[in-house]
């Protein structure tokens, strides 16, 4: 990339989102109240259309290679509230509003434990 | 995977990194103490390794294709107290103390700009 270009999509106001060689970016949805990290995941090109035309979280599933709507199944959607982009937009993060526990496994956050020497310790929920 | 393998992965205590197509996975910094999400970048096996050993974030930088120690040009290491793990222990959010600015631009975190429309605009320090 060339240094205006860097400039442009660093310090600029144009969104330029940057999907890697799959044709993808990752995607944090964080709640817009607790600030709790829920979920991380990809979106493609039309994940993020689909997110931004709904309001609804979208993510393209890389082990089912296609489009998929957080909730889809257990109606947990993620309503996002706001989206953020980093530096050189190849990352987001979503505030959002959980419809239910983000986890699939019934978890408030899929990041529900914590490495305690070479083990996984479980954090209270 | 297996239901067990899954199981396991899922609900167990082993700490089961898992590691992408590209030997990668995805690393969220959270500052410890204001929960602000940093930066994210990704590790491989080695990265991860060198965190553990050293209390300081490593990444795998794609673009450049090497071990990269956040804050080796800079001084502005992550000093990392906890990390925890999701689900399917293929992402990382890890508690960090920063010694500076977490984005090269000079900013707090990365993620400074908002989309408002189709427009970025830029999220007061």
């Amino acid at each position: 990339m060339s240094d205006d270009s860097t400039a442009e999509r660093e310090q600029g106001s144009a969104f330029l989102p940057r999907f890697d060689g799959q044709g993808l970016l990752t995607a944090i949805a964080v709640d817009c109240v607790t600030s709790e990290i829920l979920m991380v995941a990809f979106m493609d090109s039309e994940a993020l259309a689909k997110t931004r035309e709904t309001g609804l979280a979208h993510f393209h599933s890389r082990s089912r290679g296609r489009l998929w709507l957080k909730g889809e199944t257990s109606g947990h959607v993620l309503r996002v509230e706001e989206i953020r982009v980093d530096c050189d937009q190849d990352a987001l993060v979503m505030l959002v509003r959980p419809a239910g526990p983000a986890c699939h496994t019934g978890a408030r956050s899929c990041f529900y434990r914590r490495l305690d020497g070479d083990r996984l310790q479980r954090i209270s929920d």
